[in-house]
């Protein structure tokens, strides 16, 4: 270890202190587990930069910081999912950042390992929300609110592997809408349907398809093909990944890693392929395993009620009846959904391409039920968009497109030929702001006009007022159009007047 | 311990490791830490909860969940906010929740204890942020951006004791505006000032004061009254205490806790006493003690400067110059402001009462330098707006007057008073949601008129379409005015074109 020659004193003792620490519950006993020497080195290069504070200036693994551009994009889409939710009734909330981490335990399934928990600093032990869906669940509970139309957007943090190059990261907004109480079947579950379509034809994206399931049909083929109850959701995970992973590597985890008998795997195998509209729903009902199981019965029943209101809401034909579609989570109970873009096939007859999820929810009845101590449930039906992703595509397509934002809204842009003029502008611009109008000015006693002049054409100002000593002697302005560069003169009394019709006319 | 015996097997053996881990750093070593125990009992605690399911469900200490009516003030009082920076030619931007510890550390002086610390999972230190300007320093030193106006909405995180009472929480919003660059003296600065008036005169809070003064003429008080170099800092988080304590508390804390020399203190006293408008500035210029000391003057003749750019803007009798402002944050660096609420009077002759800051910043031009590698520095002056703080004096006064707020946006609502019409309210919505209306209808079978009309009425929907089998038959639709009760018959195909002609007369 050359490294340790060159700590302080006080780093040293650090480090000691670390390494005479017992070996952790993981490991032998007889050696020193690798997370411990990291932690001490990490320590001790943490004293050591202190002293010499050169380290590297960046932003955590796995996130970002997001640039005006970025914020002009996710404000406009934002925007967009948000006016949707209020269209359909929805109210605002949020819940902390971080949740009492009791509270989070076991309701992720394999996913549980990645949530970020914080330092015990002599309080409570506490992680940093995974989803909104749990901390909804949550409130609800704990506020024995029985029936809410919610949306919900925040930020929530897992510590994947990140891969940046794909737009996913550890830090992440989510845009949720959630509809919570006892209603009659299937109607909150396709208005949360309805409203994917109308936010994704709003996006403008490009073509989608809804993939819809039942978490009733999916356990009920398990137990018709024969998979032990106890590996239901094991298997449900393997499924979920048939979007990322061929049939042959999923059907080889099945078996391999979770222990399933080959034969049972194939039969799977048969359901999975199947996808389609209300017709596959009727063919499900004749089928020989299926029929014979009453939770797959029910689902079955569920979705032939749910294609009956998407044909009302007039969106069945964007909607498939998908047996592959199985969902990661844990908490879901009945319908299941996800919502995918579906590229521009290349060639006539050719099918269209898969490109990812942006939107996905489903029915969650038990999870509410989690948090009252008397098991009371609160039956609950929602959706997430996926608006990570969509902001991906959006800024990959701009790109593309060489398509240029603002990140600024000024309207006027205050200048001057002059020198020695800064107290008339700044009259000026005062005039303009208390009159709600957007303007700015250079930070200078003397600025040049050009300079001033280039600052409006490169940020995008459309309109530039000019003041100077013979204007001030004649009593008026000029106007001028960045665009057009035409300058006009008006009345110095005239000013707020004349931009707001000018800025109302644009 | 009884607690012990009633914990499952798993549970103590977790314990035991716990406890035969050897004691902290902070220890003498004879003795286990109660911050050890501590940990051990609630890891215990935490298995056993989780065999037995019926822990308390919270939120975390010192913090909330947001309700649909808190959100609706936020977001009100956020626009206006928001508006306004965008009036002064501001962009907005984000940084991650969690930092490196290491960008935190050693820039908030005496409150750096107060930070949340993310688990050591494997990977870098991390620490929830603690504000919003160190994050923008980092940014800007990361990207070596040497000029910028912009703001940014987020929450923070600070582990002080929570005074729920007095509304303030571990996790609130802040809302930051800030220029960097280098600029003529005092315009930037001047600017912030207008800005702080336009917000708090737009919220229409009351009588509102800015106190302003600059690090520069405080640590040149220092001087002048013979406080040691070394004690600057934390003799000016003493001073910054002057508006929570009493003038005899803090020379207490200063001569008792910091060893500051009485005569000292009591000079100080005389120093701290001292607001005006510019007639101050001028006669600190003339003061025997500051006039000596050129850091001060420096500052004196930059406030001179600021207060001509405020008569400009017109907002001059806003400004009081202050020699006990001295904010608690290490990184100011020349001027500081802090604004007030005023209540007024309730005995004319009286002083008006304070209370509370709403509103504060400063210069910070040491920061963004801190995180160059090279030492570069961009300067900065920016401000924060304590909107926890106004949301919770505007929720007071909604309480106090019993003004009510609607949670939702819903413009419509579908209704029939017949049964099995589920169908033709299914088509309705869908073509008010189709036209961009914001409506709703009860997730029903067959719900009774009356709990329809009941629900418009407590959510306060201003309009309802009632459809039945006669209407149907007739091709008419009624609409009604929840507030008037008033009914008018129309044809069924004019249903989009009159709800919207009403919704825009209202």
């Amino acid at each position: 270890m050359p490294l340790l020659g060159l700590l302080p004193r006080r780093a040293w003792a650090a480090l000691l202190s670390q390494l005479l620490r017992p070996p952790c519950a993981s490991c032998t006993g007889a050696v020193r587990c690798q997370s411990q020497v990291a932690e001490a080195v990490l320590t001790s290069q943490l004293k050591a930069h202190r002293e010499k504070p050169n380290f590297i200036v960046k932003t955590p693994k796995g996130t970002r910081d997001l640039s005006p551009q970025h914020m002009v994009v996710r404000e406009k889409i934002l925007d967009l999912v948000i006016s949707c939710f209020k269209r359909h009734g929805a109210k605002g909330m949020d819940t902390p950042a971080f949740e009492l981490k009791e509270t989070l335990t076991e309701k992720y399934g394999e996913d549980s390992g990645l949530m970020y928990d914080l330092k015990d600093q002599g309080g409570e032990l506490l992680s940093l929300r995974y989803d909104l869906t749990v901390p909804f669940a949550r409130y609800l509970a704990m506020n024995k609110v029985k029936k809410m139309k919610r949306y919900h957007v925040g930020k929530v943090w897992r510590r994947e592997s990140p891969s940046i190059v794909q737009g996913r990261y550890r830090e992440f907004c989510q845009c949720d809408f959630d509809i919570a109480g006892q209603f009659d079947p299937m109607i909150p579950d396709a208005e949360c349907l309805k409203i994917m379509c109308e936010i994704l034809s709003g996006l403008q994206l490009g073509d989608f398809l809804i993939k819809v399931n039942d978490r009733r049909i999916v356990d009920g083929m398990f137990a018709a093909c024969g998979v032990p109850e106890s590996k239901f959701r094991a298997i449900c995970s393997s499924i979920d990944k048939l979007d990322k992973m061929a049939w042959k590597d999923v059907r080889h985890e099945m078996v391999a890693k979770k222990g399933l008998a080959p034969e049972v795997a194939d039969r799977i195998g048969d359901y999975v392929q199947c996808h389609g509209g209300v017709s596959l729903v009727e063919q499900m009902f004749q089928d020989p395993r299926l029929s014979q199981n009453k939770q797959a019965l029910e689902g079955l029943g569920d979705l032939k009620l749910l294609f009956e209101y998407l044909t009302l809401f007039g969106i069945a034909e964007k909607i498939s009846f998908d047996l592959s579609l199985a969902r990661g989570l844990d908490y879901y109970t009945g319908v299941i959904y996800e919502a995918v873009l579906l590229q521009t096939p290349t060639q006539a007859g050719e099918e269209p391409l898969n490109v990812g999820s942006v939107a996905a929810g489903g029915r969650y009845d038990g999870l509410v039920g989690m948090f009252d101590p008397k098991g009371h449930k609160v039956p609950c039906v929602g959706l997430s968009i996926g608006v990570e992703r969509i902001f991906y595509i959006v800024e990959q397509r701009m790109k593309t497109k060489g398509e240029k934002v603002r990140t600024t809204e000024t309207q006027v842009f205050v200048a001057t030929p002059q020198k020695n003029f800064l107290q008339e502008r700044l009259k000026l611009i005062t005039e303009l702001w208390d009159a709600g109008i957007k303007a700015e000015m250079l930070y200078k006693n003397n600025p040049k006009l050009l300079t001033q002049l280039h600052y409006c054409e490169s940020t995008g100002i459309p309109l530039v007022v000019i003041t100077g000593e013979q204007e001030l002697k004649e009593g008026i302005i000029k106007i001028r159009s960045v665009a057009s560069r035409e300058e006009v003169a008006i009345k110095r009394e005239d000013l707020v007047a004349e931009i707001q019709k000018r800025l109302s006319e644009s």
